[in-house]
This record gives C-alpha cells, sequence and structure tokens, in this order.
C-alpha cells in the first residue's frame, strides 16, 4: 500500500545511461560551428568579416548569461516556496534543465540544423540560447507537478517534453513560418498544457492528506521572490535572445521592459481588492507579476508600441491574479487538475493572450508603420514566403497557437499515461510537498514512527503548537 | 484612535487610475527612436552606419541588466533586514519601482528628449536606464521610511519623487551643465534628503512601541546580503551605464570598482573598532560597504586617478560607518528624524561627498592629464558652453550639489505635508515594521486578540521566552 | 587556556594599514591603460581603430561582471551552508575578496603588465578581471578553513596567497608559456592546495566540540544553492572571460556549459546511489555539480570537441561526489586534514584534472583540426616559442600541473606555520562554526555562562529538544 520512493537504482540508472547516450550521439552529430572554431579566422577573411565583434557571440552573449540565469535561479527560486520542498523545487529544476539542454541541443539541431553535406549539427551561443528555451517548457510543465513527481518521472517528463518541443517548434517556426522570439506560443502555452494534462492524468484524490505541507512559510516566501525577482528582470533578454540583430532586440526589450512593469500594477490592485482587508497575497505577487512578459512574447519583435505593449501587461495581470483567485480552485475540485505553482495563471492564459496578440498585431502590420525594408526583416518574408502578406501572416500566427495547445494536450495525455505507471518511484499522496521522501534532510527536521506517518509533525508544527499554548496562557 | 489600514479601495484605485493614465500618456507621446524602430536600416544606410553593434543597445544593454538587477534585487533585498518586513521591503519596491520607470520615462522625457517637430518623445536603451536611475531616488528616499508607511503613500511619494527628480535633473545636467554619470547628486544626494525630509514631517513619536520589530533575525540579515552584494557587484555598472561610450565607460568601472574596494575595509575596521569586544555589526556592512560606490557617482568618469578612487573609498566608508554608530541615534533622537535603513549614512553624506570629490576634481583637470580632445569630451565643452573653464565648471558643479540638496529638502517637506493627511492607510506607531498589516502572512505567525493587539507576539517572541525559561533551567 | 578572540585591535589595525599601503602603492604605480584614458580617442586614430566598439571594454565587461558575481555572491552564498557561520561565509569573504582585487592588480601588475618607460602599470577591464581570478585561489583556500580561523589570519592568508599566485602565474604562464584560461592549474590546484596545507597545519584535535554547529539546517542550504547556482551559471563566463577575442571565448563558454551540464547528472547520480535509501544529500548536489566547470577550465579554448567536454563533465562529477563520500572523512581522520567545504573534492581534484586534460588535449592538437593559423591563435606560438610543438606543449602543460600543486604544498605550509602564531585571534576548538565569535549575533540567539560555554545552546538545539518532547508526548 505504502509506495516504494526508494530511487537509489532507477535516478542512478537513468542518470548515467542517458548522459553516456548524449555523449555517443553528441560524438556522432554535433560539432562547433563556424564561429566558434578555430577555423573562424579563416571563415572572417573569406567572408571579408572586419573584426571580432561580428562573432555572433558579442551580440547575444550578454542575452545568453540573462536566459541561463533565469531558467537555473528564476525558475529553481521561484519553486522554492513550499515550506518543504525547497530543495526539491531548486534541486530537481537543475537536474532536469542539464539533462534538458543536452537533448535539447540534439533534438532542436535535427530539426533546424542539420548540415546535410556532412549529417553534423554545428552549434554555436544561438543554439545555447535555444536549448535553454526548450527547456522552459519542461520547467513551466514541472511547475504542475511540484511537489507530486518522483525525480525519474522528471526525468521522463523532460525526454519527452524537449522531443515534442523540438517537432512543435519545427512546425510553427519553419512550416508555418509563424514568429515568436520569446516563446508564447513555443514555450508557455505548450508548456503549461503540457504540464497541465500530465497533472490531469497524474491526479491524486487523497492530495489533502498533504495539505499542512502546501503552502508556504515567512522565509520560503522571500526564497521564491528571488526567483521572481530574477524572471522579472530579465525577461528582456529572454524575449530579446534571439530577435533580430539590431532594432529587433532593441525593440524587444522595450516592449518586455514596459508589459512586464504594467502587469505589476493591475497585479498589486487585483490581488488587493480581493480580500475583504485588502492585503495583499504573496503567492499572486510572486507569480502574476511576470505575466506581461509571458504575454509580450510574440509580439515584442513587432511594432506594437509602447503603449501597447503596457496594454498587453494591463490585461495580463488582470487575468493572471484573477486565475488564481478562481480558476485554480475550480480547476481543482470541478476539473480534477492539481497545479501546484498556478501554471495555468502565469502560462497559459498569459500564453495565449501572447500568441493572440501577435496575430493581431502581424495582421495588422503596414509599410507605413515598418517600411518596406523594415516590414521584410521583421517577418522574415523573404524565399519561400516572399509574397505573403500581413493578413495571411497573421492567420498563420493563430494556427500556430492552436499547434502549440494541441501539442500540449496531447503530448500531456500521452507523457501522463507513461508518468503513471507504478515504476517511477513516486511519492504516496500522504507524502507530497515533502522533501524529506527523496532528499536528506537533518538538524532540524523530527522523524515520527509509522503509526503516525500520516501527521508528519515538522517543527513548522510544533512551533505553532507551542504557540498556541502560550497565547492561551497569555489571554486568560 | 486606532488607524485604519484597509487599503482595499485605495491602493487597487491608485494602481489602476496612474496605470491607465500611464497608457494614454504612452500613447499620445511616447514612441520607438530611431535605433529601436523598425526604419533602423534606413537610418543605417542614411548615416553611412557600417555594422548593427553601432546600435546603442550593444553599447549599453549589459550595463543596462546590471542597474535593473540594482534596482529590483538590489534594493529589495536590501531592505528585507527586518525581522518582520521582508515582504514589504523587496515587495513595495517592487511595486514602486514598476510605476516609477514608467513615470520617468514620460517626466524626463518631457525634460530631455521632447522631440520638437512631432512632440513625442522617442525611447531608447538609455532612455530605460534613465528611468531606473530615477526611480532610484524614490527607492532610496522609501528607505527612510521603511516599515512606517502604507503603499499608497509610498506610490505618492513615488509620483513626486520623479517629478522632483527631472526637473532637478533638468536644472543640474542641461542648465548648469554639470556632469554627474553615477548620480552623487542627481540621484544620492537628492533622494536622500527627500526621504529624510518625509521621515521628519512624518516623525512618529509612539514609535517604539514597534521596537521589537525593528531589527534582524539571523536569516533576515543573510537576504539582506543577497542587496548588499548585487548592489556592490555592479555599482560598477551603475556609473559607467551612461558615461561616453569608449574610455568614458571603461575608466569609470575601474573608478568605482576601486573605491568600493577600499570602503569595504574600512567599513570592516570601523565597525570593529566600535565594539568592546571587537565584534562586527552586520548593519554596517550590509550599508557602509556600498559608500564607496555613492561617493564616486560624480567624479567616475573623471581622471581622478585609480589611488584617488581608493582614497574617496577610504573615507566615505568611514564617514558612513560612524553615521551608522553616532548620527542615527542623535538624528532620531535630537531632530526626530527616524531613518530605518539610515539612508543618511549610506546615500546623504557620501553622495555629498561625491559631489565634493566632483567639483574638485573637475576644477582640477588639465590638458596636461586629458588631453586637449580628452577635456573638451569629458566635459562636453562644446555649444554653449564650449568656451567653459575647468574652474568654472567646478564651481558649476558645487552649485549642482546646492540644487540637489535644496530640491531634496524643499520637495521632501512639500510632499512629507501631503502624506501626513490621514487618508492614506498607514499604520499606527504600535503596527510599524511588520507586514501583518498589508500582507497575508499565514502559518508560522499568531493572531492575537485586540486588547493584546499593542503586544503582538510573534514567532520570534515566544521563542525568545522559551529560550530565557530554558536558558535559566540549565544554569541553575 | 580560553582563547583571546577579541580583536579590536587587530582586525582595524590590518585593514587601515594595508588600505593605506595599497594607497601609496597604487598612487606610485597604477595608471589607466590607453583603452581607459582620455587620450583614448588619440590613440583611436593613431591606430586607426573605426569604432569604440574596439575598446576591449565591449569584448570583456559583460564576462567580468559574471565573474565579479561569482567572486563575492558564488563563493559567498556557497559558503553559508553552515547553520551559525552565515554571516562569516559571506561576510569575510567580502572583506578578503575585496582587499585581495587590490592586492592582486599590483603583484600581477608588478610580474606581467610593468611598463619599462615609466614603471607604471597600466590597467584596464582586463586586470579586473585577473584580479578577481587571482582572488579566487585565496577563496578557495578560505573554503577549507572556514569557521576555523579570525578575518585576521584570512587576511593573512590573502596577503600571501595573491603574492604566491602572481609568482606561481608567472611561471606558468610567462615562463612556461603553458595556457590557462580558465584557472584549472593557476586558480583551483594551487587554491586548494594551498588551503589544505594551511588546514593540515592549523590541525584541530578537538574540533568534535564544535561538531553540534558544523553542519546545515533547512534554510542554509537554500542559501547556499544561490551560490552553486550563481557559479554554476556563470562559470561559462569564468572559462572565457580572458580568451582570445572570437572564436576563443565562443568555444570556452560551449566547452564550459557542456561539462557542467554533465557533471551536474553524474552528481545526482552518485548521490543518490551511495545511500541505502537513496535519498539524495545537498553537500554533493551544493559542491561537486560544478566539477565540470573547474576541470574544463585548462582546455576550454581547445578543440576539445563537444563530447569531449562532456566526458569530463561525466568524469569529475564522479570523482568529486565520491571525493564527499569517502575521501573527506579519510583525510580528516587519517591525514589530520579538516575541509570544512571539501575544497579537495571540488577544486584540487578537477582541478588536476583539468590540468591532465589540458596537456593531453594540447599534446594531441593538429593542423588537421585547428587549421594552420588557428593552432598558432589557439597556442599563441609566436615571438620565443614560434617553432615549439604540440607535443612539448603538452609536456609544458603537464610542467605547469607540477608547478601549481608544489606552489600549494610549499606555499600553504609556510603560511600556515605564520598562521600558527597565537596572535591572530582565531577561536578556540570549542567555539569554532560560530558566527557568535566575530559578529553582533543579537535576538534569536541565546547567551550561556561560562561553564556552559562548550555546550552553546542555539535556537535550533533548543527547539530540537522541545521537539523531542513533543514527540514523545504524542506517541505515547
Amino acid at each position: 500500500m505504502a509506495k516504494n520512493t526508494n530511487i537509489r537504482i532507477s535516478l542512478p540508472a537513468v542518470c548515467f545511461v542517458w548522459q553516456i547516450a548524449m555523449i555517443i550521439l553528441f560524438g556522432v552529430f554535433i560539432r562547433y560551428d563556424e564561429e566558434s572554431d578555430t577555423h573562424w579566422i579563416e571563415h572572417r577573411r573569406k567572408k571579408n568579416i572586419s573584426t571580432n565583434l561580428e562573432n555572433d557571440f558579442y551580440y547575444r552573449y550578454p542575452s545568453f548569461q540573462d536566459v541561463h540565469v533565469m531558467i537555473f535561479v528564476g525558475f529553481g527560486f521561484l519553486m522554492t516556496f513550499l515550506k518543504r520542498y525547497s530543495f526539491g523545487g531548486v534541486g530537481f529544476n537543475f537536474l532536469i534543465a542539464a539533462f534538458g539542454i543536452q537533448w535539447a541541443l540534439l533534438m532542436q539541431g535535427w530539426f533546424h540544423h542539420l548540415d546535410e553535406h556532412d549529417w553534423k549539427i554545428k552549434i554555436g551561443v544561438e543554439n545555447l540560447i535555444n536549448a535553454d528555451f526548450c527547456v522552459a517548457s519542461c520547467l513551466i510543465a514541472y511547475g504542475a507537478c511540484l511537489g507530486k513527481v518522483s525525480p525519474v518521472q522528471l526525468m521522463v517528463l523532460t525526454l519527452f517534453g524537449v522531443t515534442l518541443f523540438a517537432v512543435e517548434e519545427y512546425i510553427i517556426l519553419e512550416l508555418l513560418h509563424a514568429k515568436d522570439a520569446g516563446g508564447s506560443m513555443v514555450i508557455h502555452t505548450f508548456g503549461a498544457y503540457y504540464g497541465l494534462t500530465i497533472s490531469w492524468v497524474l491526479y491524486r484524490p487523497l492530495l489533502s492528506q498533504s495539505k499542512h505541507l502546501q503552502g508556504s512559510v515567512y522565509h520560503s516566501d522571500v526564497f521564491a521572490m528571488i526567483g521572481t525577482l530574477f524572471l522579472w528582470m530579465y525577461w528582456p533578454s529572454f524575449n530579446s535572445a534571439i530577435a533580430d540583430h539590431g532594432d529587433g532586440q532593441h525593440r524587444a526589450v522595450i516592449n518586455t521592459y514596459l508589459a512586464l512593469a504594467s502587469s505589476v500594477l493591475t497585479t498589486f490592485a487585483i490581488s488587493s481588492i480581493s480580500q475583504n482587508n485588502g492585503k495583499l497575497d504573496m503567492v499572486h505577487i510572486q507569480n502574476a507579476t511576470l505575466a506581461g512578459g509571458v504575454a509580450m512574447g510574440t509580439a515584442s519583435e513587432f511594432m506594437i508600441t509602447p503603449y501597447g505593449s503596457l496594454i498587453v501587461g494591463f490585461c495580463s495581470g488582470i487575468v493572471s491574479t484573477f486565475g488564481y483567485l478562481f480558476l485554480t480552485p475550480f480547476m481543482e475540485k470541478t476539473l480534477k487538475i492539481q497545479d501546484t505553482c498556478g501554471i495555468h495563471n502565469l502560462h497559459a492564459m498569459p500564453g495565449v493572450i501572447g500568441g493572440i496578440v501577435g496575430a493581431i498585431t502581424a495582421a495588422s502590420a503596414s509599410e507605413s508603420v515598418y517600411g518596406q525594408e523594415g516590414l521584410i526583416n521583421t517577418f522574415d518574408f523573404k524565399d519561400a514566403v516572399a509574397n505573403r502578406t500581413v493578413n495571411i501572416q497573421g492567420g498563420y500566427q493563430a494556427a500556430a497557437l492552436f499547434v502549440a495547445i494541441a501539442f500540449g494536450l496531447v503530448g500531456g495525455a500521452l507523457v501522463g499515461g507513461i508518468l503513471k505507471l507504478p515504476i517511477w518511484g513516486d511519492p504516496a499522496d500522504v507524502n507530497c510537498f515533502d522533501d524529506d521522501v527523496y532528499w536528506e534532510v537533518i538538524g532540524d527536521k523530527i522523524q515520527i514512527k509509522p503509526p503516525l506517518a500520516w501527521y508528519k509533525i515538522t517543527l513548522i508544527d510544533v512551533q505553532y503548537v507551542i504557540n498556541i499554548k502560550l497565547q492561551r496562557l497569555l489571554n486568560f
């Protein structure tokens, strides 16, 4: 009856075998590209490139590092908010991201960068950014499952998530030729529906047995703010990291900066107005303030105008906070979807908003605003799509949104089915949100005998009992 | 008698109305500049710019992101040091900075960047940096009021603070043509006196009723070190972010790096020597170590020489630490200025030192040291001020310092008067430094009945009582 | 018998005198280089440099800031893992790094950058990076001594550490002409053996008296993860910061990124497999995940290939985790080396691996892989070493590794002898790992009378007693 959560065989096996597989596949397929190879100097001469600065490294490396921080510290610390799952939040995030970026380099390479002459994938800094992007979708999915899955399940979730992502990205960016620089659709919408569907398949009817651990304490909320702020501050880099050199990157930064600022104000407003006493809720501040960045993912490169960006942030902050207030409880009760981090509110809805905003903005683009060359550059209207009009582009953008949702739902259902197999060492309903299952937690944690196991007394709970006692003493 | 701290109407109203106003004003006034507009490619051709790298984005974006981190994580986490005001410290910092940067883009735009042809403000990455700078002055002012004001008051403080800043900055940089790349005067001196005067107007005679919350606990001090270190590490970016391309930015970084290193050593020295047992005080380490960066704000671009920078850091570290030891208690008792974060020691005094150092360094500049062109470039001696000598420049620098102080004092008095109105939902003296007033704090916090309200028993206090009991038990 | 840990005289004296010495020496020796001097504009014209972007500042500043974060937040927070030594971990790291970078600018300047015409050292951004690198070796050494030395001892350790480093670096890079962009040998191997030898000389036979404080609590482990992640994320910048412009920096980033990812997976694997219950250990995750970055330090610039980098990370993650499991206890018991942070596992062994990998990779370099020009550029085969072959280069690389080890061992023995003098205010064995010795720790800490001093009751311990009591109550 009690589940076996001992992962002493399964986790090392998965880590070792998959890492060795990575080494072999990298050996067969991955090479440096012409900008990171020692032949760069000859390449420069051949292409008549005047300076080392034209190496893409100098265009993109600062943005890459910001994105890298978002993936590991941003997502990682955002998930430390639970009172007894901070190790799992930041630690498993670390594990699956480190695996995912390797697998993403391969999967994205096969679909986008396979050299047809020598069948090699040539990588440079842009590939590293794209690998980080790809992994972000799996970390979003992790958010829905936080505290309820084993690290082995997370590795499986990431293996399939990256695979699905690469296919979906190929369809959206290459076949539909949709634009999505910051990944509202490709990353956020897909990742969120992927995670939500998995969580729906893995529904735990008795999760309330872990209710006493499904919440924050004072310090864990402050830790989570580290994640929130690094995500918030570096989101302009996220949305601009692979945008066009020059005005493309520049504009993406301005738009994202403004949308984020705007969603902070509406989040605080809705959070306060929703409580009788007007008090703010840290859950909203930690999450919904980021909605503007998600919603600006697709249109960040476009001439959406500064006030347009503010409007996008305004709306997405409101929608996201309302989500935390009403949708999350509704989904848990009625739809049987347990969404630990509320990714539906932070990634799914703002992601869909971002996709719609992108489609509308693309469809309403014009030469008078963009300039003739600007329009072609921004939407890459050349080669196969040289004759595409902005209206048709808008249609393809909308189609891309549906592709992202469909991949999330179908992929999540399939992977959820796999993860439901009783072989992955996931915790029992009564042991969720507890680092003690997969981590050595010593010193400030007391062990309870089996009969009382359902009533794990953490330090916090003991303190609570003592406090109540003392309160009574003082009040009588 | 008990104050009404319910901000359920006022905070959402302010956030919504002001954010909508921002959208409208941005719609009327704000546009992309030529470097972030899709017409950049045409602009490049027209101006014969050979590469996208000459887009100012690539000169300034890395510094911008560092400054951005200072504003949100640096200032935010520095204010988490109070044992029960970490949410308010980092959360309200987030709110007012997000509002302030929008308002700053408008105010600074009207004063500095209004295109006289179409009455639009054209923004690019340098505007984003300047908006962050502008907001920094309001966050400094927040430091003096930390724990004693409502978020609505902070929004008002920011609205007027940004407005005053834009006028003051216009006078100092445009009319007086003073140099202040890192804002010793414009940002730090102004912000500090603005906040101190507000705190003086809002004097709370019974603040000692909240004394048990006006201090740190072990973990909150470690959180504050996150803020300290990110401010310290990125200060070279702060002082160089809008310095001249090339040697200007390069030199500003070196000078700031050295001044900061020097003030760390003198801070540790004074902190240790001031206690009988030689023990160090975290308050000093968290704050006075940064004094070198503040004091190097004005002169960072100048040829102050590396050892000159060390001397500036040396002195400002000493002055700042002495401030915490003697001036803060004196100001609270005698001048009735309650300065929660000690901004007088970290920003006011080092800011004034920075202004004076800037004036002296400017006045003693010479062609033999700077070179003829270097002198003109560094001080922008062209157009209207083409014939200005370095001595006169020194005089104008000194005048600028007085303008900054005057704006702080007068502006603070006016805004303090407004904030004294009993309509803003500020806490009673007994409820200061307590997140429970404006935030949902659950789980590890017990609620006390009204008659005992003045004697809020936090977890910490309960622990303290228990500890004392056990100590006696063990000692007898 | 009880040691005098009052540093009220010694610490301020050291800080003041040494800082004043820095000012004087900087006054005599340190000047801006041609890229940070106002004469840059004339230098540009003379050298026919077309754009300000060619100022080295724009090549290296983003990497510099990342390295800076690693030094102060990375190393600093990694050392906050002890339950009651977080102030000392992050605070003393701050102090000695701030001193060390100044002294390093001088020492490295005298050895590498002394202008033979005017006997001045001309500094720019690359010098700042190198100073940070130099200090890293002393911070590594601090890791072995964490909690067992006084800040005065740390200052002495840093003074001599920087001096030894500069000589060792001169021998390895200039005389042997070995390559070591990320410092596997120069920084990590040297720093680790330096620290371990000091710790061996300062062996404390009764350290077990402080055993109750030599461990982490839940929150301190989360704080340490901040350090881990910032080190991990920015390590690509560390290894590429002073690599060659263009492909050199680009390739170093890719190699380091991959090695780090790989070592995360093997660390998780070994950590889990080593426990009967398969549970993960935060000590391993916090440290051994970084081994890939250390081991890639020397070869990061070389054409080691992406899969080669994965293999290096794979092995070093395994070796490092095994070190924590078996070597650290063995060294403490048998070799009498007390290594608080396990630097032997994180820096010494991976550093040696890095040196060996570098020697092998260099020796097996070929023109067919590197290209003729690429080979010359990568290994700087010009001037005095224009005729060196790759095989000989491999031999010199191996020799460099021995130089680094020798400097660590001999230097550590000498400096350890100096630090053993009973004048530095170090704590007694019973007072180790306790911030209360050098810091004002208030509020949540109770004071015990002398007879009970060996049994310091911290908050944690009190809670533990209470918890046990309550547990029994609930279990009966």
